[in-house]
């Protein structure tokens, strides 16, 4: 019998609540809802005063759990790789201003996945300097294999995991870790085995839930309320928790037909619920 | 530098004319462009004959591939179970009797993987019986984690051959294995390991090709012509043939709103151009 979840436990991604509203009221939204943390986006950030930002989700009794999330780093030329390694510095940079825990990364892709990859382990040996100056650690965030082509050349946690090994090396306390999104993750034979690995590692810095509907209309935006799709997310939460996993349950749903468009407090009320009943 | 495809390298399977016309219209197109293989589903053999199709296919200089497909194994009670095995071994009377090389399977899925992925393994070992008396081959065929809620449990090529493991058991000449869909598969950093043990195992039943078109706008029928999207076809057939394999390459490709909607004859004639180009 698992522990029934309480808004304390969590976190949610501002994603979720569609980018309605400027960040100190989706600040105040969710903290009102008894919720624990808070991950912006750095289309948040834009013309905002970060120490204030930092200040008001301090105040606001909320941990930051992460900061959406990295610049693609593949490139087709070097300049242009240079380019993604220098911004990806500047978001980190936002990142300890905000007292994010990790900086959440999106890695990208390219059609010759080989070089993505290459370039993908290359540029995240680049950020990890910069990360440990700052002392904040980075997240890889494997996607579902459905993104392989336009978001991420990184898709298996193992995959994640095997460049965390090569690029940090075997550490007590890893800066570089991954993101254990349910949505992108749920569908693998290896779920269990992958999360375990990473769990012993101390390689497990957040863990996103959504729900994947079933039938799917849209690639990217249309990720179900917990409860309202195929995935096992008790299972999964068992499976993490088990690996040692502490942090807070962090929702990030992308829905541009459903969730996005209603008023944030009846979407903080419904996620209220549902991680008590579904997560 | 990898010799130049011809059409009598290749076959087409069916659902790539989109079902337009009879059978027999169908074979006599394809036997037009000079392909050397066919593969037929159930739905066009309803009503039919199948040792005169048999001998009509035969008469144009065709062999068959493989025929489309199982029926779904998973079930939610034994009853539903035993009749998913009873309909499956019907139709390897009916793969028999065309002269199929294999019989291709798309397993099915339920929301409890677990349970689905057992009853997959117990449904597939039943099968392989009927199969062997009947000398027909069986062909798994791990769909893209895309699919992993409707369509296949079964998502990785290193899943299905640990299947083919624990059910054949290692063997000269296996009667099950794997088809390589490289719209399934080509997103996966293992794919190339995963080829080469299917190689070494001599359990490569079939290639498919395909291409994954970006942005991909409907989640099963949008598959789009080899040439129009990301996948690197000529790396993934030259891991494909360094494995061992010899047999056709075949066409399958799924798409509503553009080819599926075009004359038999004008798909056919570019799948001709674009084997030579783009595989």
């Amino acid at each position: 019998m698992m522990r029934i979840l309480d808004p304390q436990d969590c976190a949610i991604n501002t994603a979720t609540l569609g980018f309605q509203a400027p960040i100190g009221d989706v600040i105040e939204a969710i903290a009102r809802f008894g919720f624990a943390g808070i991950a912006p986006w750095r289309r948040e950030m834009e013309g905002q005063n970060l120490k204030a930002v930092a200040k008001h989700i301090r105040d606001s009794g909320l941990r930051v759990t992460g900061y959406c999330r990295s610049t693609y780093i593949p490139a087709n030329g070097r300049a242009e790789f240079e380019g993604n390694i220098a911004d990806n510095k500047r978001a980190l940079n936002e990142a300890t201003e905000l007292g994010a825990e990790s900086f959440v990364m999106v890695v990208g892709t390219l059609r010759d996945l080989t070089s993505a990859r290459t370039q993908v382990r290359d540029g995240v040996a680049m950020l990890l300097e910069h990360a440990k100056s700052l002392n904040v650690k980075l997240a890889l965030e494997p996607l579902h294999p459905v993104y392989a082509a336009d978001r991420s050349c990184i898709t298996l946690a193992e995959e994640a995991l095997d460049i965390c090994d090569a690029v940090e090396g075997e550490v007590s306390e890893p800066q570089l870790g991954i993101f254990v999104d349910a949505y992108h993750l749920w569908w693998s034979v290896n779920l269990s085995r992958d999360i375990l690995r990473a769990g012993k590692a101390k390689r497990i810095f957040g863990f996103h839930v959504s729900d994947w509907l079933n039938p799917t209309t849209d690639i990217l935006n249309d990720r179900g309320m917990m409860g309202d799709g195929v995935i096992d997310l008790k299972s999964i939460r068992s499976m993490v928790e088990a690996a040692g996993y502490q942090g807070l349950i962090e929702t990030e749903i992308f829905s541009i037909n459903n969730w996005w468009k209603k008023p944030m407090d009846e979407t903080l009320k419904v996620i209220a619920e549902r991680i008590k009943t579904s997560v």
